[in-house]
């Protein structure tokens, strides 16, 4: 059970004001859009990810005995709500992106068709889940990308944010591009391949840096990888790694070295040199120390001779960033049996929302490549072929008209009176998706640095709807 | 129970290793020292925090039998080390600062004295626990310093790293200084009060503005305040807000607003005044919307008529930080019976470490300022009116003479035998001990810009130790 009470305190006072206003129960359905604002990184693109865990808590989300007990003793809810609660469930409709698809701002990522109480007392697990799975996958793709698709290890778990930090990164990480952990609970619990080294408190603990290698390879001949900076890396660590490893690799096994610190592109050039003139061309070098998508860049951009990536701290917080602006809006009430769209003004036109149900379709031209998303009414149907006008999100007037070679719809109904509607796709899927969505995207959008701006947009019936309330706000 | 396969997977390949050294079960005590190096947010200082939580994951730690099982599946382990898993307990002894202490780089923070094996495999545990929470009480500590120790509600949960996240932020936030929580679950397991005002959603599913705030106002009419920015802040949200908190007023409450867009500093001021000119000076003005502490200390200075502060992702993620540097390092190992002092060099002189078993010690002033931290091995005695030399941590001839007017030790017994040493302190003592720290420092430490660095120095016996370590290592 996921307690209901993680939960914004503020949606159990308004919850309460809804239960009265409908006649000790609402019957009014709301929908609400997750979408996020800006892209973190400041990159081009963004991640979906924490979709299965989110359904998963959503089904089980209920308030045991002692929660409403303990909601009684706060003196603000009257008995017939705290009974309400009591048998409260998520019944709602969800629509949502696919895990490891790639997401921009504006567009609703994830949709929300429910009682308006369930729907808002469930807001805080969602938009928790999916800003922080989001951030970490996109962090963890700008990884992967930086390394040139390389072989990224997530090592995070003692810098995470909490223990549950670490888990919900290490599964991230892993759609991300990450292809194992060091993890060891999120291994078991979501089939993630384990890995590490060895720390320097191994090599510390015996007499010297040649026996604890020593004592290191005859344990796991098969898995050695030697820390070779506890001392000196060049003067004693690489000596020793070969001193001991051209024993293994005498016996045909591989092994490989772990830098730590220092000048990493420096010391893996002549480390690498120091191996191959001993005849280990096969042994491999590791890096780790603070490591982000930067230095990953420009060590690969260097050519440094690297193997692995050991990437931690940065990958499981986000590092210069670590949240997603994901927010939770309301896109329509039940008014009279019929959905009525709302829309927020604010005094920030970007906080401006989209009104009504919404579809985004994912448009791709010719040559395969993405060419625009576009949000449109739920009713719209848009096909291949046909000409459509993309207008700015914004009341700009300005448009672009295309006839795109494909178009997707990218959500798909996920749960239904709040059971998950389907089985739930391998974390390996999810992978897979985005590093095929990565190859249907212009280099361009894809840059660390100074990304060409991938273009959303919305339908003219959209356009429209949006223009009338902006004219009748404005009398 | 904590499953204990919350660890770096290379934890327990080490552990393997160790097991086997020692002829099926070690008996060898080793020494870590949990430390960090560098303060986060470029500050002068940080405030220790998550010991509590920590202590009580440590109490339970434990290999569940399916744990044992996976662990076995993947064909690394021999059965006689799984079965010693499967009784695995953390025994040893803790030493540590207090929550709510100031801290500094280098100087221990914690100390454990354990099996090797059991020191081991609790590093990741230890790390992830201290490094968040103290990580987030420093934030939180930063932005209550900013608002000049007001009122700071803790609004994170839709931002926070994972559902734990959002749970240990809110703890450690209350340390810092954040008064209350908007997370439900964490006040009523913490204690914490919790708070929270009213969403646009609830004001958008209104009809219009004047309804949704009155239908709140007859709800609770003890706790009201109003969102005002829905529409626009100065046209319509403060006039509406009036209209239903002056009839409030009349009957003796106390209404509030809350702004969450636009520029505060200018609409804050606007809307004090449109209150004040209705007659409602008692009214208090909210304000949220991604606020750090540099707009929280700029709005103060501007003399921003604030009355209290809603912080959420930046105060629960860090924000321009995400992790603290936190590392858990060797500093002794049993030999014949003996604690042997043990020391990193490591190619970055700064990762060099300080060997042996340690106290700090807080030294004071006459005028009961705290003047420098001392870092002395264990069975050194500092007293009182006697001088001392203070070395520099590094190994510099550089050196100070103090006689300090009060000397504290800093590490005290929190654990035995895997036991707590002691019934948890409560949470408002942490963060009144925090408050009364803050005054024993100068200011200049404690300024968020380009603050004045706090002396952390070695005693001329542990300086010795180390420049012993360097000598026979350069030879």
């Amino acid at each position: 059970m996921q307690s209901a009470l993680f939960t914004d305190f503020y949606e159990l006072t308004m919850a309460q004001g809804y239960w009265r206003g409908a006649g000790r129960r609402s019957d009014g359905a709301a929908v609400f859009d997750v979408f996020f604002r800006h892209q973190p990184f400041k990159g081009g693109y963004s991640v979906f990810a924490g979709l299965e865990p989110l359904l998963h808590a959503l089904a089980e989300f209920r308030f045991a005995a002692d929660d409403i007990e303990w909601l009684d003793s706060l003196g603000m809810f009257e008995r017939g709500f705290l009974d309400y609660l009591s048998s409260f469930q998520f019944r709602g409709d969800v629509w949502a992106a696919a895990e490891g698809e790639l997401i921009f701002p504006q567009e609703p990522l994830l949709r929300v068709r429910a009682d308006i109480i369930e729907a808002q007392i469930v807001e805080g697990l969602i938009l928790n889940m999916i800003n922080y799975q989001s951030l970490i996958a996109t962090k963890s793709a700008r990884v992967w990308r930086a390394s040139n698709y390389g072989r990224i290890m997530e090592f995070g778990l003692r810098r995470a944010q909490g223990p549950d930090g670490a888990f919900s990164a290490t599964r991230a990480a892993f759609i991300g591009g990450a292809e194992g952990s060091s993890n060891t609970l999120a291994g078991k619990v979501l089939s993630i391949p384990v890995m590490g080294t060895m720390a320097h408190s191994w090599v510390m603990s015996f007499p010297n840096e040649r026996e604890s290698f020593e004592a290191y390879a005859e344990l796991y001949p098969d898995k050695a990888v030697f820390l070779i900076d506890t001392y000196d890396t060049l003067k004693s660590g690489v000596h020793n790694a070969i001193a001991v490893g051209s024993k293994l690799a005498a016996r045909g096994k591989r092994f490989g070295v772990r830098l730590d610190s220092g000048d990493i592109a420096y010391l893996s050039r002549e480390v690498r040199k120091t191996l191959d003139a001993a005849g280990l061309r096969d042994a491999f070098i590791v890096v780790s120390n603070e490591l982000d998508e930067e230095i990953v860049e420009n060590l690969v951009a260097a050519g440094a001779p690297i193997d692995q990536w050991g990437v931690g701290t940065h990958l499981v917080t986000g590092g210069s960033e670590a949240s997603f602006t994901g927010v939770y809006k309301l896109a329509a009430v039940e008014r009279a049996g019929k959905l009525d769209p709302t829309m927020k003004f604010s005094d920030n036109p970007e906080k401006a929302t989209n009104p009504g149900v919404k579809q985004v379709w994912r448009l791709y031209g010719d040559d395969g490549f993405a060419l625009a998303d576009l949000i449109a009414l739920e009713e719209e149907r848009v096909e291949a072929g046909r000409e459509i006008m993309l207008h700015h999100p914004s009341t700009d007037r300005r448009f672009l008209r295309v006839s795109p070679a494909k178009a997707r719809p990218m959500l798909q109904k996920v749960m239904e009176g709040g059971r998950p509607a389907g089985p739930s796709p391998a974390l390996a899927d999810s992978k897979r998706r985005l590093r095929e969505e990565l190859t249907r995207f212009d280099a361009s959008y894809l840059r660390l640095l100074n990304p060409h701006v991938y273009k959303v947009s919305i339908s003219t019936r959209l356009f429209d709807l949006k223009l009338g309330f902006i004219d009748r706000y404005m009398k």
